[in-house]
């Protein structure tokens, strides 16, 4: 193996291990607040912009996942399938677009939202977190809090996503989000943001999905309501009768 | 810390672990590829349905990617942003979608194909890797060689990704996708296959780009294309300008 892929998995190893320490506590109060909120039958979205996107959709209509949670799917900032690319980023400059896109959801006070966003600096994260605090949601933020002390805020109020949130999970990615250098490249690169982002989200619902089971080993609470991989025999129906068991908080199908 | 959440990050470590070691020999096979594609002028996309989409999109316009990588984006496949969201595995299942798609790109013979499928065993990913063999690209699969032993293959020919494939990086992923079980859960839960795949691809991109800086520095080979944060000073304008210099095998942006 060349050196540079062995100091990759070694930076993503590190790391996972990091986070598994130091942000215990956010996860474990992230799962108690999702496993609440599936319990008594609230509202529960993952929002991420371009690359946060990826993780706040793998934990949606996910095997092993649980079935009420829905991406809060804003047009060319989902991933990076708009064309053109940059216009993801450049959507998040601009204001008005979250206070729009929650406008139009059924989510109410009480609900809950997670907001990914690898710099906390923009204005669509930190509005659409502020403006959901607002309305009596609570906000679960998944940010670096690397970035903070060393880039400016690109919202008019100076303020970053962890400055709207009741729950902070900090990836503790480095700023630029790259674990690898080398003489000749001009920049870093070997990023591990991705692979953290999903795990500390992974965690929250592992954190969630063990408080529900163990309410319902106790006989006070329902069954986690948990998908099933379309690749195993009997999969793709029990799917489907999960999402129509939970109707009324799936807004991801008919 | 929950034993669940403790247990989770180890299962994505011992994983990681695992891949790094057993699959080294694949990860430098696919690197050498990528970076000769790259140092040739060829054109590179990466392709996932649903959750292995997130993988593909992370290697794509990424801050310490490579520039000429492109998304071979299928409308209604890439990620869970479709409405309705089972639409994404029917469509995994159509015939003709990948053949369609692979026509309408400019890829020809020579050019590069990343195909990431967690299971391998649905007509899009096998039929799109066939085809794109049959048209002389060269196919890079990333898939769980767990499941072609258990689930049978849902293409007619009864082959699996793995068979219509140059390198084959084996994921290792448990059929089902779950590293957690619960007494009072109905299923396994805690799926890593994201972590892992991203995990995979990007260690394929280090070696890459670790070549081409090797020749850079040598003075074979141009400095290797990378990206930079947009959320660092000069970022953007740093992007915007690798774009316009890559700009004959860029798709992904004017």
């Amino acid at each position: 193996m060349s050196e540079l892929v062995g100091r990759y998995f070694d930076a993503a190893i590190a790391h996972l291990q990091r986070v598994r320490t130091e942000e215990a506590g956010s996860i474990e109060a992230a799962g108690a607040l999702l496993a609440g909120a599936v319990a008594e039958g609230r509202r529960v979205f993952t929002f991420g912009s371009g690359h946060s996107s990826l993780a706040a959709q793998d934990v949606v209509y996910r095997a092993g996942g649980l079935v009420p949670v829905n991406l809060l799917d804003v047009p060319g900032m989902s991933g990076v399938t708009v064309m053109p690319a940059p216009l993801s980023s450049a959507l998040e400059r601009v204001s008005g677009l979250a206070t729009t896109t929650l406008d139009l959801t059924p989510a109410t006070a009480g609900d809950l939202l997670f907001v990914i966003s690898l710099s906390g600096r923009q204005v669509m994260p930190v509005e659409l977190a502020q403006y959901a605090r607002g309305r009596g949601l609570t906000v679960i933020g998944v940010t670096s809090l690397a970035y903070p002390g060393e880039v400016p805020s690109a919202h008019p109020s100076g303020t970053y996503l962890k400055d709207h949130c009741d729950v902070v999970l900090d990836s503790k990615i480095s700023v630029g989000d790259g674990e690898l250098t080398h003489p000749a490249a001009e920049t870093t690169f070997g990023p591990v943001s991705t692979i953290v982002t999903s795990a500390l989200m992974q965690a929250v619902v592992a954190s969630a999905v063990g408080r529900l089971a163990d309410a319902a080993a106790a006989g006070t609470g329902p069954t986690p309501p948990l998908f099933r991989s379309g690749n195993v025999p009997g999969g793709t129906e029990w799917n489907a009768k999960q999402m129509a068991d939970n109707a009324d908080r799936v807004f991801y199908t008919y």
